[in-house]
């Protein structure tokens, strides 16, 4: 019978290593592996690798929306909210020298036309992420802080690809200057 | 002793099956089948995948430098010739449905990681198209078609990247839409 903490382990690990690795890099013994638990036990868990992608690509959701709570903290102005929100993200790969990207535009490069339940997993995320911030846009745009010369909804998708953009960049000069400048022009630029 | 015209078949086959498969989903065996020669060819003339990689990259750069010969039309006004740039960039994946991406963006998120070679070709890959795009966008600020608030450098740089993320977002999408939406939010925003 499949155990519960073993299915847990082998999400956990498979987040770390397919985020850090790559899709097509990582075997499921490397994630068996990593996660400590015999090879054969993936598959009571899991039909395929893609599965346990898409079910990493949730919990990778799940945790980019926690983040964005800041974007309806009412006690900040819309633009303040913006500002934060992306010097927060702009934390994130600290950590890793920035060498881990977005697993969301990881797998979006890698697998869009390779596994169509992880392209609509990852179709979802972008959907949600571009909504949540195009809320805070239309209030920024309400208050008078960023001009109404575009859709609210324009500007979030734009500034979701450009901050996807800015993290791949990164990753390959193992460095957060482009991130730092996605926030400069952003703020000089686009949220004006 | 190995052949020049085999050398090139597997190279120009390595564009095509790297460019729209990804690097670790493609073997040796995919690009010599593609190339239409012998599997045992292929170590006649590469030491690795990693070093036909590298060479993919220049031959795709060399393509991306040509298409920047647009830049350099003193018959058009810099900002017009930027706009002309990117309106036909914007159309490359048309054919493919916009399910390539840019091999530089898919190689940058795949493997920065896996091959310090392609990482060091897509990382100057990125420089030189910058310094192209910081050159016309200088003589826009001079001509005064840009604003000098931020340096052109720092506009190039983040164009690469922002078209980047827009490349891979219209690739999750299979759709031109996150390409048009670069672009007029380049032109109502970023280029004034």
């Amino acid at each position: 019978m499949p155990k519960p903490n073993v299915r847990e382990q082998i999400v956990a690990a498979g987040l770390a290593t397919l985020h850090g690795k790559g899709f097509n890099a990582t075997s499921v013994q490397d994630i068996t592996e990593a996660a400590g638990v015999p090879k054969g036990s993936f598959y009571n868990h899991f039909d395929s690798k893609d599965a346990l992608g898409a079910e990493v690509v949730q919990r990778y959701r799940a945790a980019g929306a926690a983040r964005r709570a800041v974007l309806k903290d009412s006690k900040l102005s819309p633009l303040v909210r913006l500002r934060r929100y992306f010097e927060a993200l702009n934390q994130i790969g600290t950590e890793s020298g920035f060498t881990r990207g977005c697993l969301l535009g990881n797998f979006g490069s890698e697998l869009a036309n390779q596994s169509p339940l992880i392209r609509s997993q990852v179709h979802e995320a972008f959907e949600t992420w571009t909504a949540d911030l195009a809320a805070v846009l239309a209030e920024a745009q309400r208050a008078g802080e960023v001009a109404k010369d575009l859709p609210a909804k324009s500007i979030a998708a734009f500034l979701v690809n450009a901050w996807q953009g800015s993290v791949m960049r990164a990753k390959v000069e193992h460095d957060r200057a482009p991130l730092d400048l996605f926030l400069k022009v952003t703020l000089a630029k686009v949220l004006v």
